[in-house]
């Protein structure tokens, strides 16, 4: 009946914990307000009064009581809550969001027209600046703010916060996103202007040249860019901000000091009156991409996830092969623990460049790519010119699907381009078979999803048979009558979660498996067969197995659009968590006298 | 056992008819030249002779005759024997390639290390323009010029033809690939130049620029890129090649008239001998893209392609509902259309964009987007943006598979993304119907597959559900012991293969259709079930029959990457020539009695 409540209440609870007394408190009023009254977050007439933003707002107005002025306090308190996130990108771009604030250009709610211009916001991650500046200025609460990343508050921009655009899956797309809505004005003819705030580094995204090109050839005279120019992406980027490339296609080009507030306003605020296109470069800094708790003690030692292990596996098959490589990364060799262990290229963000750097290398050369599984998606023309006409090539595939969400079957579609094969390795003797592998088969580009995940191994791996499968739990010395069958991850995930069931349970790394005839005996024999995969279902291993095999395969798998929350809040979100698990499994085992199941679980 | 004989003596054989007297003769003199002799194009110990390449220009040496002393007589005779190409931009082109040729930058095969410098050959269209100046130089006999697009001479660069590049599925992949060669030299210490030879339109393509962008901020010395800005991709350029920006990454930037070879070779010359990173900018003319016969008796009249229709039927559309409509193609509205039906935007080359233009625009506007469907697999996770948060988009995905090749399950890859459903219309009927159906359900995108070849609408179609099937041939009042599913143009093929035969045969339009009850009993109820796409098998329209109803359908479809050949040559190589279809149907027929089928055909 109260979606406000029902949206903020749990994770704001979970969260009183890590609240100061004051915080609590605030926390503790502006929910009982919202529980009691059928006030601003209440249905009216049966429909929801206003959009979110206008809900969370009249909340703000009735608890006007603030806790902090600062937005950089309430900042640095909304990461200490969440745990994680990107501050120091928010504090690099806090002077231009109060420039922003200052001239008018932060809209009430999604409605446009209001304010000098429309406001696009590319760097899509600073929306908790956005949020920290309304809360001081008395238009959000604080309820929301202690939800970041948790299951409340998302951490990138959305309509429905207030904000004139989404940003779901691509640097990039906010210039694009200006773009199109400046054309669109244009088309209707008026001068109104449109401001993209963007980062140095996601100008080097091809589709932001495409944008800011198309814009210039075409004449549009009413877009500004203001470039948060902190030299900085999770590396230092390799050289600053290229003026020259922007004034040629922007023409009227202002420098700033990025630390001043005042000067981003009056640059920004004279850029508007002015005609034509220009471009504003505020210089700013950043310090350390990701937030680590200045306070030690709230996290233990940091265990690096699978894929930050990758450097050093692909380290020790260097030593053992003496093989040359190179490798390519788009400003992720954080993600993948690269540095120390092999020398790697930073391209920059700039993901279809990283894969076509390949095409050019001798031919016995391990090519590595490694980015997010999602970040493929923007280059899959060419990758499939590099699996085409490269051998040996290893792309890393990284699975994190965390604030930012993520194409969901990222991996389907990698596996279905010409000449890929596709595996899920969730131990280093995994890791080092698809390389093997890759070795003995280099025409084949081998594709593997690395887990942004900490996880204990299973106690058997498809090492000795990277496609085959292996039998966690195996069937007893009667015919099974069910058995689960996973991919990857998704086969820790269900180790756990059948502990004390005993359900016969294999285990591929491969996501379109050659499965032993003994094996398929077996899931032939079963009367209801469950597959599991922390992947789409759509075009995925469980579809596969019913596609090839023709068997009645139940298929439990990402059905929706990924959940945009960190990994523990992820996983119940999409039937994952092993209690969830364990109950999906239960449920096969009592339906003994049922009969065939559905087609899909 | 020569394996040069067997790629052109086919093709050329075709081609005589269409060659004068004196062509015929050479053409027929290395021929048996090719064929009587165990020389140049056969085996030597049991292994092939040198590359391709070095095979013909041993062939050439044999027969040293030249009928031609101009390649841009050649160029003309290659387009004129095959009938399509794009003679302009040879001829654009033509200067800038006789320079690299006096400059010693085209090697002699595929091995590097010889001339002055590599060449990248980003304009991966200009072959023919390489082509014909080897000829005139003795380098290439005149029978391979003759089978241009016709199976034998591929229209584009290709590492077994002389070239240090082979270029596939994507514009802009050339400087990538230089800008990777040059990075690979730079970091084994040499600094041996790479010369691109890029086009102005590709230089749209926003992985040019952060190849470009790349170059520049890891200091990169040893790049030339030299630009061939005629101002024209298929319309003419909206504006001409920024110098401003080519300078900002590139430095030292030189124009050139690009009509005189001369000046192109001292500019280009004097770039090659100076330090660091620059750029040649040759001014060059171009006229109509696409080559026609000059003598139209060669041709009827044009009959419009269906692709080419949907400019007409967007317009019918347009005038039924009234609604809104913005129209954006990166440079492709003739093959779609467009002009004078709809207004539209040209994007210039760049998908991305393309794609990005529609994300900002209001809510009720159908949002159409024109271009290749191999085109969007480069921007798949922009396309996930606007799938997820626009409304009213249709995605229009032509089907050629021409000269450049494609991936050849593009349609299955765009209907894996969230909220998608695939269409491919064979009748105006039909795309009137995929049109009402996007009104209906406006959240879900809706991908038309767009055929690019002329055909006879079946008699029946799908129109009335276009979620659903029609029987092009129904079954009989007895239960069918076989079928025949198909999935939008295949169904056209299929129906001319079957016209005699009468299989039963249901055509859908839908790549994931939702059957009748009646029509799935009629599928359970046959003994063999055949599926027939032109589409890619894997992930497709059969395999997802056999996912989704454990149905053991035969799947024939596209199994290989796609044969780069005009139309009518495409059909054999991939098993779908009506004369094929027609074999594979009747084999169906013959085994009534031998069981069940292998799970794929």
């Amino acid at each position: 009946m109260n979606a406000l409540y029902d949206r903020f209440a749990g994770p704001a609870r979970a969260a009183l914990p890590r609240l100061t007394p004051a915080e609590s408190a605030v926390v503790l009023r502006e929910l009982a307000r919202l529980e009691r009254s059928a006030g601003p977050g209440a249905l009216r007439d049966g429909r929801p009064a206003g959009s979110l933003f206008e809900r969370l707002r009249g909340l703000a107005a009735e608890v006007p009581e603030r806790l902090y002025t600062d937005s950089a306090d309430v900042l640095l308190r909304m990461h200490e809550i969440a745990g994680s996130g990107n501050l120091q990108s928010n504090l690099s771009s806090l002077p231009l969001v109060r420039a922003c604030f200052a001239l008018g250009l932060v809209a009430d709610g999604a409605q446009s027209g209001a304010g000098p211009a429309e406001l696009i916001v590319g760097r899509g991650h600073i929306a908790p600046a956005f949020h920290a500046e309304h809360y001081v200025r008395g238009t959000l609460p604080f309820t929301p703010l202690a939800t970041l990343h948790q299951g409340g508050l998302p951490g990138v921009v959305d309509r429905e916060l207030g904000f004139r655009n989404t940003m779901r899956y691509s640097l990039g797309v906010g210039v694009a996103q200006a773009v199109g809505l400046a054309w669109e004005l244009a088309r209707r003819g008026t001068d109104r202007k449109v401001v993209c705030l963007a980062g140095d580094g996601e100008l080097h995204e091809g589709v932001a040249f495409e944008a800011l090109r198309f814009a210039h050839d075409v004449g549009l005279t009413n877009l500004v860019l203001v470039v948060d120019a902190n030299a900085k992406g999770i590396e230092p980027l390799a050289k600053p901000v290229n003026t020259g490339y922007l004034a040629a296609y922007l023409g009227r080009l202002m420098e700033a000091d990025g630390r001043d507030e005042w000067a981003v306003q009056a640059a920004l605020g004279a850029l508007l009156t002015l005609p034509g296109p220009s471009v504003l470069v505020c210089r700013t800094s950043k310090g350390e991409h990701s937030f680590r708790p200045a306070d030690g003690t709230a996290r233990g030692p940091a265990r690096p996830s699978f894929a930050a292990t990758a450097g050093r596996m692909l380290a020790r098959h260097q030593e053992r092969t003496g093989r040359e490589m190179a490798v390519f990364t788009p400003d992720l060799a954080a993600r993948f623990g690269l540095r120390g262990q092999v020398p790697y290229t930073n391209t920059g963000l700039a993901e279809t460049l990283t894969v076509g750097m390949t095409l050019s290398l001798p031919e016995d050369t391990l090519k590595v790519v490694a980015t997010d599984a999602m970040y493929y998606m923007d280059s899959l023309s060419m990758l499939t010119e590099a699996t085409t006409s490269v051998r040996n090539l290893l792309v890393l595939a990284g699975r994190s699907w965390g604030a930012w969400g993520g194409a969901h079957n990222a991996t389907n579609l990698l596996g279905l381009l010409l000449h890929t094969r596709v595996y899920e390795p969730v131990t280093p003797a995994e890791f080092a078979a698809c390389l093997a592998r890759l070795g003995r088969d280099p025409a084949t580009a081998h594709v593997v999803s690395m887990v942004d995940a900490v996880f204990d191994p299973p106690g058997e791996d498809c090492s000795a048979d990277i496609d085959g499968g292996v039998w966690l739990t195996p069937p007893g010395p009667d015919p099974a009558d069910v058995a689960v069958v996973t991919f990857g991850y998704a086969g820790v995930l269900v180790d756990e979660a059948n502990r004390d069931l005993g359900v016969p349970h294999l285990h591929c790394a491969s996501l379109t498996p050659r499965l032993a005839p003994a094996d398929l005996a077996v899931l032939r024999g079963c009367r209801r067969l469950l597959s599991v995969e922390y992947n789409g279902a759509r075009g995925g291993f469980g579809e596969g197995l019913r596609s090839r095999h023709l068997l009645p395969v139940e298929v439990h798998g990402v059905r929706r659009d990924i959940a945009r929350q960190v990994h523990a809040r992820q996983l119940p979100l999409h039937g994952m968590a092993p209690d969830m698990l364990r109950e999906r499994l239960a449920r096969l085992l009592e339906s003994r006298e049922a009969g065939r199941a559905p087609a899909h679980a």
